[in-house]
């Protein structure tokens, strides 16, 4: 490319996923004279830790949610498109767009996880996972449908099962949905008159030995006596066999239940695939120290999407939010060097800044692991409400959520315990003349 | 039936719908020592008024929507049923929920409208009405998907479609989402960097010579100058022939629009039909004086599903909030009075007391129409917050509302512009490599 045809056309930056990596990589460029592309399958950023609040009706889902076009207003160099990225064409530098071309000079791929079945994707129907607003909305669909299934159901056995949910994983995610669902359960029974709610059964299965297990075993065990307080039975060193409509086999046994919720595996994007590049077991591109795919210096890929090792600790870089956004910050910062400095040579490699891990399970209950200092309870759930408001990237939803949460905290109520989409469940026995 | 026998079991009121007409009616009986059970598909009570503002992505869906069971969580005496009532069987006092009886004494009617296509149901594929949350959730969809579709829309023509809303039907709802809809498009041109959605038609078409029939002549005129001042074409005298894909047909000429919704006519709910009794042509039951279905004094009909004439004027009760809600007192307090007092027997006619009439278009425009005494512009904006604020039912949507409104007055900007569902969209030229 001669200098003149430089000149004419500024270098572009396609960034493909508006999470957290995305946008952070997007926000460094923003002084850089760069064309920026942002594509996703959605016109919102989502703030994905407090999904499980919209699957439990605590949040609304625009609490959680800033569309893309907003954040980015200001940041004119940037434009956004929404659709879903096919596959990636690394030696014409090219990402397929609804079959479309587009030409890309460096390319950030940050399209994140979706929920694994392990190879069992039938069970998907019956066990719905959460990684999408829609999908919290679905769970709270369900979730809520249940209360009323059981209201109207005369068979003790068939009602028990409306009232037993499941929870596959124990990760961060199933434990705050195995709490959440146990205090919601708790705080309706005066809203029914033939069920008591308090009788529901929240059951978390877990295959490993312990729940949390990215955070240390105190934390683990604090968090286990503190699901125990709230009513969930915990089944560790269990592997659900097969989830039916009915319930769940876990090895031999059978569990008689109407709702399963997954929150067990993830599997990375497969824009990855189209790569022909080495993944690893989850489908996760293995990349480089400085983030880049190998042989494809500008080509980058983070947050959930990559499998990376931190530089400092040879550690894998975790999937959660920090993960992403100090990768995005890292690679945005690349790009922009390496665009404005001439001079600027040294790409150095990513390391990971453990700020902390953090896990709510209930009203003043959680725990957090931050920097080997480790809380639980009431503190551990007040840094956790604080750094999570602070976190939102719309101030709009900061304050609607500080309001929610303050609501609920006060009078233990749910603000958004709405069922949308198909309002049928499924009860043997319907509503009988007395 | 022996004295003996009505010891045993309590009269049963059974009131169907839970929107303004069935709730009021189900408050009247709280003291009263009778069973009510209050049958409903949704789980919740819609303030329906304001359901154009989450179309248009001012307000969530939880912002206007109560659960019922929390409405009722404290009258002991009512039983919330999640379902949809088939039909009604007269002689034997039955109401038919998902295929089995329920037996009532008492039975209010309060299952309302859904729109009118008048015959043409094809067209609501490409013409949603606006009767419940999905449909607003729906409509949100569509409006905010066109202006994605037209930024990466190549073609002028097509791209002009793509931001060209038509909005069918020029009552309260019409004129409502047009205003809604031309504010929107005026205050988001920042996010957006191919196309100026301020260049974004809105036209309205009504079939009579003026908008909002319903309000005085000097109304219409008001929000007519109120609609234009936003950009809003209005096309009066006009019918639409035909609704497409691509556009509506008005008589002989085709407007091209990617874009339409119905706010057109309606028709009462089909439980109606079951009674086999006189229905009007919207399919509204025609009541007697006391809003009873002639013949069976202990069913009454109510609300947008009774054709019901006002004791004091003659006039017809309008399909307004006001006319269920004292439509449902009404008849409560009739439930309530020959239950308790043996010596009551006057039911007297039911008379509907106009509240007034009011219409909002924009921030600081609406007309007003207070028993004669007319208002526009910021006096009749501010009366119409004031009122709708006061009347949603839940005190935590109140709050939340009103930090809404005050943000989007504020600020301009709308808190809810989330694509959920399907974020698919038709573009014929797809982003293309430049």
């Amino acid at each position: 490319m001669t200098k003149q045809s430089k000149k004419e056309r500024k270098p572009r930056v396609v960034i493909v996923g508006g999470g957290f990596g995305g946008v952070a990589a997007a926000k460094k460029l923003k002084k850089t004279d760069v064309e920026v592309i942002l594509i996703d399958r959605r016109n919102y950023h989502l703030f994905q830790p407090l999904l499980y609040q919209v699957a439990t009706a605590a949040l609304n889902p625009s609490d959680i949610a800033a569309p893309i076009r907003k954040i980015f207003r200001n940041q004119k160099n940037l434009r956004s498109v929404l659709g879903a990225v096919e596959r990636v064409d690394l030696s014409q530098k090219k990402v397929y767009v609804k079959g479309q071309p587009m030409r890309y000079d460096y390319l950030v791929l940050a399209a994140g996880a979706t929920h694994s079945y392990f190879g069992n994707d039938q069970w998907s129907e019956h066990a719905p996972g959460l990684k999408t607003l829609d999908d919290a909305t679905e769970i709270r669909r369900r979730f809520l449908l249940a209360f009323e299934a059981a209201e109207v159901e005369t068979d003790p056995q068939a009602r028990e099962a409306c009232l037993t949910f499941v929870v596959v994983g124990g990760g961060p995610t199933g434990c705050e949905m195995a709490g959440a669902m146990a205090e919601v359960a708790r705080s309706i029974p005066d809203d029914f008159r033939q069920v008591d709610t308090k009788t529901a059964r929240v059951i978390l299965i877990q295959s490993g030995d312990r729940i949390l297990k990215s955070f240390p075993d105190e934390s683990s065990d604090d968090a286990y006596d503190q699901l125990k307080e709230l009513g969930v039975e915990i089944m560790l060193r269990n592997r659900v066999t097969e989830v039916r409509a009915d319930g769940v086999m876990c090895g031999e046994d059978f569990i008689a239940a109407n709702n399963v919720f997954w929150a067990a595996g993830v599997k990375a994007s497969p824009i990855g695939e189209s790569l022909g590049v080495e993944l690893d077991r989850s489908g996760r591109v293995i990349v480089e120290p400085d983030l880049s795919v190998p042989a494809y210096p500008k080509v980058f890929v983070i947050g959930d999407q990559a499998s990376a090792k931190s530089a400092k600790t040879g550690e894998p870089v975790p999937g959660v939010a920090q993960g992403a956004i100090q990768g995005g910050e890292y690679v945005g910062n690349i790009i922009r060097h390496e665009l404005e400095d001439d001079t600027w040579v040294e790409r150095g490699e990513f390391s990971y800044f453990d700020k902390g891990n953090l896990a709510t399970i209930g009203r003043n209950k959680a725990v957090a692991d931050i920097r080997g200092f480790k809380l639980k309870g009431f503190p551990a759930w007040f840094i956790w409400v604080a750094v999570h408001v602070l976190f939102l990237v719309n101030f709009r939803s900061k304050v609607s959520v500080i309001f929610s949460w303050a609501w609920t905290y006060i009078f233990g109520s749910r603000g958004a315990r709405l069922i949308t989409g198909k309002s049928d469940y499924e009860v043997k026995c319907p509503p009988k003349d007395e």
